[in-house]
């Protein structure tokens, strides 16, 4: 079940496809034949594409119609080796993945016996520093964070209590939904953050209001979240006081909210609310507040993590002495739960819990994809095609002020505003009609997250074609000629 | 991808083992190695053994230290045909499957192109009478109840606008957390019911006090769930009175909880909480109060779904006129989500959604798996095999009436109840050393979940440890000599 740690992969090359090659409109009719087939039992509107999943091959995703199509958007962000890795497939062809494919495992009951070598070789090995744990894994991001909650919570009435036991009074209310024994406790989370959208994540998400709204929440504090100027070198002090006035609002907040705050949680770059990211400094600051005031320091890397940054963890950026109490995972690694600092290990059993625990199946991917990181160096490739995107997108950016504004991120983690959410939208299909898939975030960003092999030959096609739907743009004038917003 | 409808599957037999092989203690030397290499990083009290997946097969588990032990506990209720079924392993060989094992699909942006027919083909297939759609899969059974809430939330607050979309005042509270955008509403559930522990579900279980402790909850309604006298035969008038108790209270708490109920939620049989049903005339007169008014009826078929009470859905036995809104499952369906009816689909999209909304690899399992149960009969099997072991459960209790009380449930979905928690867990522990692996429930229930190809052979097997186990505890005078709690 465990591949040696430094197995040569050798540097994976993808023969099978170097650029778009497009055959009808996307989606085309094969895509739109689906399309109304699937709406009869399910939603479709949010559906850009159906896949031919077996011919895509690597950065090239192959859709229904056979169009071949760079995937800079990945499954919002959830693909971290391409399509069809080879070194996937050789692992998936070994006789150790059945028994895990054949059925699921309720991991907290009979687990499998290479569960904790799993845990320990392939998930503590990339475990952020400071967390010796990880408690649990679960089956989606929303999941992880629900759990994350709990465990700030758990925590938090334990120490209220001086770590003794729940009292009678308190195991006797809870079951009545009422204090103290389910207490006024909130998590503090951040304007346009986004955690996920089960009741609790989602009284925690700030993102859009279609996200949140008809949909009962706890009153839980919201505090702004630092909007930066850029370029980040030009615009320093201002940087600063914008910061330095969200984190005054932090501590005010957790001052006089009516319920006491057990939890921040924060995103290194609030990626569904319009990638915004603060600098370490406000990421330090925040550090300090929790652990001043006895509160949980939550770090969501379901989106950032994985590597799309540079770092395998992107709060690795920060620098912070005092590591996060807990770190949300989900998303690239293919298998969703939580790091934590062993002091936020429940001290009974059965409270963070349930029947499958994630699956098991899905961490031997992510086995697969470790190793691949390490021995292919894709956090360099991520660094060094970042290194040259970046600076091409400020150039466009710089010729095309009006359509192609704020230029930001870390390695391929990278975002661009558009005049308004139309143009944003604009862009998008026509970007998709030329054979590049990317995504949108926030009122008018559009965010890149390609997987991290991709490679400045695909950063190119991604530009050129970029440079042409702008262009084109410009000339159609399909766009508010206006100073962008933010 | 999809296997023919009438492919024979040919009667399924199982050689390997036909009865437990017992090696050593359970956990044995090697669990309880890995117990304390893993309890090093994640809570390890709820493991009772580690498995050998590989060598496990049919209704036989074989645990790390080499014993082959008779499951009929399931991965808590989580296995539906048993242990490396040969119809799962080759179909799981083919090349069809393989790109759902190398990347995850965002199945709400661009998911295969298999996806449309795979819900029509697989899931629809199995979808309860009235329901004709399935929004949306996920992944675990506490995300479909959450996503079941928020469809009834959104279904409840459009009625109340008439069908217009959500005004503009509830656009901006809601981002606020605040009235009337994020509005009072409640789920109304029943005392020791389970519906999951992210902090939606959790608000509306009542199960254990150490599954809801220290978490906050939303202050939402609980009604008692009728207590049935067993057997049933002899006790219809009580059983009718008691459950014309639980009705009036329901709609008592309507009328008169400060927040107005928006769906009420209901499993078909009590599992966490101890294996608890009422008759078909209480759900059927509570299915008349939830469309009197104006309150969706969403029934929770994550432990009872899939056919182990010898009906595929054991809402079946209801016979309701007017079936339920919405119906939750997970588990034996290896993927999780939920059924529908056409009205409770969001007018807008983006509402309920997420990443990876499920995996389509678990529900290629489904696909076997539901033309297995068809192919090989075994709701058929499963009633059978209920109906040779629950009368054979009734005489041991006759026989043992201090040892074990109120036999119950519905083909091999059984349940009994033991003197106390003590007593329950020490005919666990015994049952296990003998090689039969069974589950407790409730506070004093033993509850049996074995996968829906359990025999009369593996019954006979699990009544005659049962009967020398019990035989034991009164020899020792090991359980407390009272009338049995129920």
């Amino acid at each position: 079940m465990q591949y040696p740690m430094k197995r040569a992969f050798s540097k994976v090359s993808f023969p099978k496809y170097n650029k778009p090659e497009i055959r009808t409109e996307i989606p085309g009719p094969r895509s739109k034949q689906l399309l109304s087939e699937m709406n009869v039992l399910q939603e479709t509107r949010t559906i850009n594409f159906f896949m031919n999943t077996a011919k895509s091959q690597g950065t090239y995703a192959v859709d229904a119609d056979g169009n071949v199509i760079l995937d800079v958007f990945g499954h919002i962000a959830s693909l971290p080796l391409g399509y069809n890795h080879p070194a996937m497939a050789e692992a998936a062809s070994k006789p150790e993945w059945l028994p895990f494919l054949l059925q699921r495992h309720a991991l907290g009951v009979q687990p499998p016996e290479e569960w904790p070598r799993e845990l320990r070789e392939t998930l503590m090995r990339v475990a952020p520093k400071g967390c010796s744990e990880v408690l649990t894994t679960c089956g989606c991001g929303s999941s992880a964070n629900e759990n994350a909650f709990k465990a700030a919570f758990i925590w938090k009435r334990a120490r209220e209590r001086h770590g003794s036991e729940p009292t009678k009074k308190e195991l006797q209310t809870c079951m009545q939904n009422e204090a103290p024994g389910s207490p006024q406790k909130s998590i503090l989370s951040f304007e346009k953050c986004f955690h996920g959208r089960t009741l609790g994540c989602l009284s925690a998400t700030r993102s859009k209001p279609i996200h949140k709204v008809d949909i009962p929440a706890f009153p839980w504090p919201v505090c702004p979240f630092p909007r930066l100027s850029y370029p980040l070198e030009e615009n320093q002090r201002e940087n600063r006081e914008e910061e330095d006035r969200c984190l005054t609002r932090v501590e005010q907040v957790i001052h006089t909210h009516p319920i006491p705050v057990a939890g921040i949680i924060v995103e290194p770059i609030l990626a569904e609310g319009g990638d915004h990211a603060a600098t370490p400094y406000f990421y330090q600051q925040l550090r300090r507040i929790a652990t001043n005031n006895g509160i949980a320091f939550i770090v969501d890397e379901v989106q950032t993590g994985c590597g799309a940054t540079g770092k395998f963890w992107a709060h690795e950026y920060w620098q912070l002495d005092n590591p996060p109490d807990i770190v949300t995972f989900a998303k690239k690694m293919q298998v969703s739960g939580f790091f934590l600092k062993g002091e936020f290990r429940p001290a009974q059993a059965y409270r963070i819990y349930n029947t499958w625990m994630g699956d098991p199946l899905r961490m031997l991917q992510l086995d697969v994809i470790t190793n691949v990181i390490e021995q292919d160096n894709l956090l360099k490739l991520v660094s060094d095609t970042g290194n040259f995107l970046k600076p091409e997108l400020e150039r466009i950016s710089r010729e095309n002020p009006y359509l192609i504004a704020n230029v930001r991120g870390k390695g391929t983690f990278l975002a661009f505003d558009m005049p308004n959410g139309e143009s944003r939208d604009q862009f998008l299909f026509e970007m998709r009609q030329k054979g590049v898939h990317m995504g949108g975030c926030g009122e008018n960003t559009v965010r890149l997250r390609p997987p991290l092999i991709f490679c400045q030959q695909d950063a190119t096609v991604l530009l050129e074609t970029l440079e042409t739907v702008v262009k084109n743009m410009k000339v159609s004038g399909n766009h508010r000629e206006s100073a962008p917003t933010h």
